[in-house]
């Protein structure tokens, strides 16, 4: 099957909500009167990103995922996206089941595929997502004021658990198993969040790289400290039979959470519990934002602050998840 | 060094024409009033795009061009781009002089890197492209019409003689295979003339799988036929030297052209020329549009019909440049 048949049959659909979509030199779309344009780019690597075992249905969903989850931490709405995919061969069966859990997630987001490239080689796939956000209502990571309140949606560090136990340095019982696994393979970007906290959360980013690694561009941009409490992180009761070390790499420096991050004025607080009421979605106050002068502490039980040379955030550099 | 160190050392500049460019979870633009955003992705690969031993300033240079190229074919003009690449190793010396070829482009064409993604992995880079074009006035692959003249930019097949000689399958004097060689790395987006072109002609598309497959796109979007001339096509001096059965091979599907092929009336055939010499470039009319059941016909000198089966688009998944 050559690429302009495998594009045809698996990623041509006509376009709902742009003005061109795919087939043509470039697609052509417009944010709405008085929105910017936010747009994001995120690549998985097999054997970096994702395991070569992967179910394709689900590295389709992750693919996107990632990308719609930058878009949230920028409190906008997703609108369309490209994909670029380098694949070793044309193989049928793979791209049917990729096409389908990344068309399952396009279609809960009600965005369109308006673009890509295809190419022989090591197995790939790139994703560019474009939302929209009205101007000046974005969420940023250089917004966070001394004083704020910390919140981080859902629960931390199942991702790495999953990611632990592929290697062998853990194990977990089998439901388990299946539901880390799950929360690895299928992120649900909190795309509904961000949007909800616009002109409430005084910056956001969402959790790829691990909370301490992602929790600290915040601060750089931001140019404020953070204390973090860990008995405050919120882990699943998965999390809670793991050893005391597990639990801490894990919510600590996970990695691959895609949960929001986000900073809010106490006086705001229960707006923010309000969201979380109305989305159905834990939101759970970990610390607070200091000056830039006390740094990030992290805090134990006894109120001590830990060691953190251990939790640096995830480097692709550094290492991968093979 | 880390991913978070490259991305700062090479590739982070503030941004100039964004509202907000590299360090956040998304960039923020906004096409102007009454513009549509218009967007492209295209990738190289090593081995299947460019050889391992280019020039990695032409490298980056090209990874931008071919980009700049879809939107030039659609008529907008470049606004900013993001960057995806995937490295065996964070190679100072590779990456500098990358970057160096990339800028320059992207200097010349006054457009922000705003975002991106770097793994380590097989090298390739992908770049997704923004521009703007005034709402309706984008240049399609569909506007073709019976009647009008089909016209080609610059010359064409210098980038396919380079890549025989590569592959030894003709040789070139040494300044000529130096100057096919420059053809074939840094290909010279048409831009300008892609914005000249609105309103003036009724469809485009860049070349970059070769002349008749390229055509192939607008006639099937179109609904037309079209004659070509063989000799009408527009030639250097380092093709005239070749075989007749090279220079077809290399003019119809040579592949790697980014040239401009686009169609006009004839009535707007001084308007076009006007365009050409303004922009100081060829711009030579190699045949016209016909209805659909003509299909595409190629004729040769004495105008007889040519036999097409040995001229078939680049396809990436059957022939890479390795």
């Amino acid at each position: 099957m050559g690429e302009f048949d495998l594009i045809d049959r698996y990623f041509k659909r006509p376009a709902r909500r742009v003005a061109l979509g795919v087939g043509d030199d470039c697609a052509l779309l417009a944010p709405g009167p008085g929105m910017q344009l936010a747009v994001s780019t995120d690549m998985l690597v097999e054997g970096r990103h994702f395991l070569s075992t992967v179910d394709p249905a689900r590295l389709g969903h992750k693919a996107l995922a990632v990308n719609l989850s930058d878009l949230a931490a920028c409190g906008a709405r997703p609108l369309a996206f490209l994909l670029t995919l380098t694949l070793p061969q044309a193989n049928a069966a793979f791209l049917g089941a990729f096409a389908q859990g990344l068309w399952a997630l396009a279609d809960a987001h009600d965005i369109d595929l308006v673009g890509g490239d295809t190419t022989s080689g090591p197995l790939s796939v790139g994703v560019t997502v474009m939302g929209e956000v009205p101007t000046g209502l974005a969420l940023l990571r250089s917004g966070a004021q001394v004083g704020d309140e910390l919140w981080v949606s859902g629960h931390l560090g199942e991702a790495r658990l999953a990611l632990e136990a592929f290697r062998g340095r853990l194990s977990l019982p089998e439901s388990g198993f299946a539901a880390a696994r799950r929360a690895l393979e299928l992120p649900e970007p909190r795309v509904a969040l961000g949007q909800a906290l616009r002109g409430l959360a005084t910056s956001a980013i969402d959790l790829s790289d691990g909370l301490l690694g992602d929790l600290g561009h915040v601060l750089t941009l931001s140019d404020v400290g953070a204390v973090v409490e860990l008995g405050r992180l919120p882990r699943s009761p998965l999390m809670s039979v793991q050893t005391a070390p597990v639990q801490r790499q894990c919510l600590l420096a996970g990695g691959d959470d895609y949960e929001l991050l986000f900073t809010a004025a106490p006086q705001r607080a229960e707006a923010v519990s309000a969201v979380g009421r109305t989305l159905g979605l834990r939101l759970t106050r970990i610390g607070r934002i200091t000056g830039a002068d006390q740094g990030l502490q992290v805090l134990d039980d006894a109120g001590r602050p830990i060691d953190q040379g251990d939790f640096t955030g995830f480097d692709h550099f550094k290492r991968g998840v093979a």
